[in-house]
């Protein structure tokens, strides 16, 4: 799509380098043919904002540039030719540009086109004031949904998307390997779909509130989490492994821990080639599978299950914060005790 | 199974430890109920036979023994019970003896059962005269079928089965790296499927049997695989990527070579852990797929494709020698330029 299609404005908190955001102050423009324009409520922030405050994405992003792309808003103005979205709807942004073109395109899965641009990194992004965006990527949120909660629909997309790619069905047992908010929000998704789940991670406010929220979790640091998956699934191992950690160990430790054609869902990124137990994948004749993003129908699902008030929403966000405290907020974060941290951009 | 389920009888080339095979004569007892006992014709040479030789799965045989599992012979005598089976009838075993009650049997893998007994190698093998086996493991081959044809149906049901594991359609692209055997077999079935196939293999001979039977052929030491593949597809990458070569690099390869969404099956035998890209894994969100072994269907499908001359099976057949000469046709299978190696153990 062309770049007139996205456009900021109003006060914006502005990564200018350097490991540095500045809030600064644009032109509000008028929405382009095809866009609507969103007054932002509230931009969630995410692991890849961290990366790109810590300069390991600059390649990507135009500095200066307002990041975010986990977003609530409403419509405030709409742009010639858009059908079916009006002023003073609330909404939220499915953050995917795709060519259309590629063989991954045409084979349908525009989620991951092969060139795919990924909106809020390779454009500018939600937290600002004002966000004008393509139509085709906004998202209905009905009337009566909190617009703090419908900041989560993102992130709850990420795991509905794992989630249906694992093909868990009621009744399966679930291993979560590592309890942040994608492990969490999996959990929470792999649960309404009537699975048993174990969530293991080290820290312990994490595993009090996976098990607040119904998983057996388990501490892999000091319990025998093989055993304890073996005794838990009757001797078979877990139906379905995510390996949501993004470390080596427990890459190699998910293949381990998944029964005879289960499914190892790789869902944290791993800059590097780690090493996988193929024997096993082999022996067991198991299946992994790469889950990256969502598509459309994970997006409307994440904004069903926010609706029915299926996920927790007030206790996943640990704070909100308004706009000029975005870096601090993004600080706060590093120390990896809280679960969602939101921008509240409307004040 | 009870072991006496199991008997050999007549002259037998049977490894005695030590890298040695020795021609011994045992008995031939009447088959037990539910068996039936065989008159064997010929036995092929496997990867696994010679792991055997070479000492490297000691743990599982029991010494003195005969092994071997590509077979083929005649229904010779029949044990109380058995019903559709008759003296006289050519036969091939699929040699694959399950629990029932493992989770995995339950669930209806009981070709990957978790107490999986490999017959042939847990259990008196096919280099002998007599094989007696339980009537449940026979695969009826039609009369017409040339026995020595008959004998490459093991290794060809392992074929089918990888192929239909990976879901190969009529028109798709399939890499197949590794031109031994079961490379040679992967390629001639996925040919059948109607799928186009790149054989990547370094030895010239065996890149010769591809091409002449359909394959588009690549020397990965001298040509650049990756653009190659590319090109074909038309960018894409490869729909399906076997890795038969069990080598670390070209595991690591594999998931390189495969589309957006393809599918990786993992064919070979690693014994360590190798370093796997997730990342690549995760951005095109592929499938790893564990194959091994086969199912009945799968056993079944190739006697069909041999009954059909699907594949070059004369060609295939390197040789031919007699039982005498078992531990002389092993060492000249190490020098891998030999296909496939048959037992004659009629004379």
């Amino acid at each position: 799509m062309g770049s007139n299609q996205y456009a900021g404005g109003g006060r914006a908190a502005t990564y200018v380098g350097d490991g540095r955001i500045e809030v600064v102050e644009n032109p509000v423009l008028d929405p382009a043919e095809g866009t609507v324009r969103i007054r932002v409520a509230y931009t969630g922030i995410c692991g890849t904002d961290l990366h790109i405050l810590h300069g390991h994405m600059d390649s990507r992003v135009s500095i200066p540039q307002a990041i975010g792309h986990e977003m609530s808003g409403t419509i405030d103005a709409v742009g010639e030719g858009v059908e079916g979205l009006a002023e003073g709807d609330n909404v939220t942004v499915m953050p995917l540009d795709w060519c259309g073109e590629c063989p991954a395109c045409r084979a349908g899965h525009q989620h991951i086109c092969q060139n795919l641009d990924f909106v809020g990194i390779e454009t500018t992004g939600a937290m600002q004031q004002f966000w004008t965006v393509p139509a085709s990527l906004v998202v209905p949120v009905p009337a009566g949904v909190s617009l703090a909660h419908a900041a989560l629909v993102e992130p709850l997309a990420v795991a509905a998307h794992d989630v249906r790619r694992s093909r868990l069905q009621e009744g399966e047992h679930a291993l979560v390997i590592g309890g942040g908010p994608i492990g969490q929000l999996i959990a929470l998704v792999a649960q309404r779909n009537g699975a048993h789940v174990i969530v293991a991670e080290p820290n312990a406010d994490r595993r009090a509130f996976a098990e607040r929220h119904g998983a057996f979790v388990v501490d892999p640091l000091h319990d025998d989490l093989a055993a304890i998956v073996q005794e838990r699934t009757g001797g078979a191992g877990a139906d379905v492994v995510f390996e949501v950690a993004g470390i080596a160990a427990t890459a190699l430790d998910a293949v381990r821990h998944a029964r005879t054609r289960g499914r190892v869902v790789m869902v944290a990124i791993h800059p590097q080639p780690v090493p996988i137990d193929l024997h096993r994948v082999f022996w067991r004749e198991l299946e992994i599978l790469g889950a990256r993003v969502y598509e459309r129908e994970d997006f409307e699902r994440a904004v069903s299950l926010v609706a029915e008030g299926a996920i927790p929403a007030d206790e996943l966000i640990t704070s909100t914060v308004p706009l000029e405290s975005t870096l601090e907020a993004f600080e706060s974060l590093t120390n990896a005790q809280a679960m969602k941290v939101l921008i509240d951009v409307q004040n």
